[in-house]
C-alpha cells in the first residue's frame, strides 16, 4: 500500500521506517524540513506542503496522522479531509481524546471520507520494529487496511476495537493502567531505598522480571533504569504527564465509576509538578494556629 | 542434595516435585498424612513426626520450611531447631514477616544453625516448574546452597539480598507492588467493562500483552480469567489478603515514606471485606442531617 504520512516526529518515522521495510510505498509530510532527509534517506517520497502530499492520483488514498493530539491534530482533518475524495481513508494514530476521535469521524463520513482512530502502544522502539494497535471505525474498513497493521504490529499486537473512538478510549485507559502500575512500581523502589537493607536495585530489578508475580515489561525498564546507573540526585522530582490519565479520570467521573489507585497516581503527578505546595504550606500553617506546631520556613 | 522438607501444602509440594525433578533426595513431614502419599508417590520419604525427620545422621542436615507464616513458621522453627545440630540448615521460604525472620535467625545462631529465609514468588506453578526467590542471611551459606536455588528457580530467578530477613523484606515489597499492579488492572477493566464501547476483553487483554507497555505476566493472568469466561456475577466483590500488603503500609508507616496507591489498593481490600459499611451509613446519614438528603434503607 501507498501510505501518505503526516507528522515525521519520533513515533511517525518510527511508523514511517516501519511501513518501508515492509515493502509498503510511503511519502510524507512535516513542517520540520529536517525530518524530510531523515525520511527521503529512507526511502520515502517527501512533500513540503499537504497539497502536494495529497494530489489526486485516480486512486484511494490512505493518510496516516501521528501529530501532538488536540487542536493540531484536529485541524489537521479537517485541512486533509479537503484534500481528499470520498472514499480515501484517514488513520489518525495519534494520543487523541476519543471525543475527538469521534467528532473527526463524523467531520469525515460528512465528506464520505473513512476515518480510523488508532491507539498506539510500545513507545518509540514497538513503532519502528512491531506497535501493539487498537483500532476504532467502520470494521469494513478496517479489514481492508488490516495486511497494513499485521506488518506494523507484533504479532496478535491488533485488535479491532469497535466503532469510532473506541481506539484511543482504549489507549486511554491502557494508560490509565500504565500510570498505575509505574506508580506502584515507583512507590516500592522507594520504600527498598529507605529500607533497612542495602539492596542493589539493579539486581532486584531483575529477579522481579525472572519467574515473579510482577515481571512485566514496565519492570524490565527499572532494570533498565538502574543497569543505566542514573544519579538520581540529578533527576527533578517531577512527572509530567501528556493526558490519558487526566482523561482516564474523567471519564470515570463522568460514569460514576471508582478509580481510586489510577486518580491517585494521576494526583502524584499532579503534586510532583505543583511547586507553590499551597496545600502543604496552609496545613503546616493551621497546625500552628491550633497547636502552635512550629513549621519550617522557606529560605 | 537431602532436602528435609516441612510443609507439603500446595507450596511445599510444588518444591519438593521441583527438588525430586532436580535428582536432589527429599524426605518430609506434614501434619495431614494424605500429602504423604502424594509426596512418596513422587519418590520422597514422608515421616509422621519430626524427630523421625530430623534424626541425626552425622551429616549437615538441611531443613526447608514451606508453612504458613506467623505462629505455625515460629513454633516449627524453634521445634526443628531443637532436633538440629550447630552446622545444620533451616531453610524458611514461607511469607514471613521479615521480623519474624530476624529473630528465627537469632534464635538459630544462638544455637549455631544457620539461617536462611527466603521469599518466594511465583505462584505454585513456579514452586513446582522453576520460581523466583530472594534470600536473605549468612552469604556464605548462600554461596554453598546456590545449586540448590539453581535448580529450583527460573534463569536468574533468584538473587541473594542481604543479611538476615531481607528475603522476605523484598518479597514483602514485591507483594506492596503487586497489590498496586493488580488494582490498576481490575480498576482499568471495571471502567471498561461500564464503557460506551462493548469491548471484548479477552481480545482486550490479549492485545495488551502483545507489544504494549503494560504487558505483564498479570495481564496474562488477565486474558486467562476472560478467557475462561467467569460470569462475574457468580463472584463476591470481596479481595482477602494475606498480610504482606499491610506489612508493606505499616514499613512505610515506620519510615514515613509515602506509598499512596499501595497503601489505596489495601484500603481497596479492606473496603471490600467491609460488610458493615458502617462509614458510607454514616456519611449518608449525615447528609440526611444536614440537608435532608435521602439515604437508602437496607432490605
Amino acid at each position: 500500500m501507498e501510505i501518505a504520512m503526516i507528522g515525521l516526529g519520533k513515533m511517525g518515522m518510527g511508523i514511517a521506517e516501519n511501513l518501508l521495510r515492509h515493502q509498503h510505498q510511503a511519502k510524507g509530510f512535516d513542517i520540520d524540513p529536517e525530518t524530510g532527509k531523515t525520511f527521503s534517506k529512507m526511502g520515502g517520497t517527501f512533500y513540503t506542503d499537504i497539497k502536494s502530499l495529497l494530489t489526486n492520483n485516480n486512486t484511494q488514498q490512505i493518510v496516516w496522522l501521528m501529530l501532538p493530539a488536540g487542536i493540531l491534530t484536529n485541524k489537521m482533518v479537517v485541512e486533509v479531509a479537503n484534500h481528499l475524495s470520498a472514499g480515501d481513508i484517514v488513520i489518525e494514530a495519534g494520543n487523541s481524546h476519543y471525543q475527538d476521535s469521534r467528532n473527526n469521524y463524523d467531520y469525515c463520513r460528512e465528506r464520505g471520507i473513512h476515518f480510523i482512530d488508532v491507539g498506539t502502544s510500545g513507545g518509540v522502539a514497538g513503532a519502528k520494529n512491531g506497535a501493539c494497535m487498537m483500532v476504532g471505525g467502520e470494521q469494513i474498513v478496517f479489514e481492508k487496511l488490516k495486511p497494513l497493521f499485521t506488518d506494523l504490529c507484533v504479532d496478535k499486537g491488533c485488535i479491532y476495537s469497535g466503532s469510532a473512538g473506541s481506539g484511543h478510549y482504549l489507549k486511554m485507559v491502557h494508560n490509565g493502567i500504565e500510570y498505575g502500575m509505574m506508580q506502584a512500581i515507583g512507590e516500592g523502589f522507594n520504600l527498598l531505598h529507605h529500607s533497612p537493607y542495602d539492596y542493589q536495585l539493579e539486581e532486584v530489578a531483575q529477579v522481579f522480571n525472572h519467574g515473579s508475580v510482577i515481571r512485566s515489561w514496565l519492570m524490565e525498564l527499572t532494570e533498565k533504569v538502574y543497569q543505566e546507573r542514573v544519579d538520581m540526585t540529578e533527576i527533578a522530582g517531577v512527572i509530567p504527564s501528556s493526558g490519558e490519565g487526566k482523561w482516564t479520570v474523567e471519564e470515570a467521573l463522568r460514569l460514576k465509576v471508582n478509580l481510586p489507585v489510577i486518580t491517585q497516581s494521576l494526583m502524584t503527578r499532579f503534586a510532583s509538578e505543583d511547586c507553590d505546595k499551597i496545600s502543604e504550606k496552609l496545613v503546616a500553617l493551621l497546625r500552628n494556629q491550633f497547636g502552635g506546631h512550629a513549621f519550617v520556613k522557606d529560605e
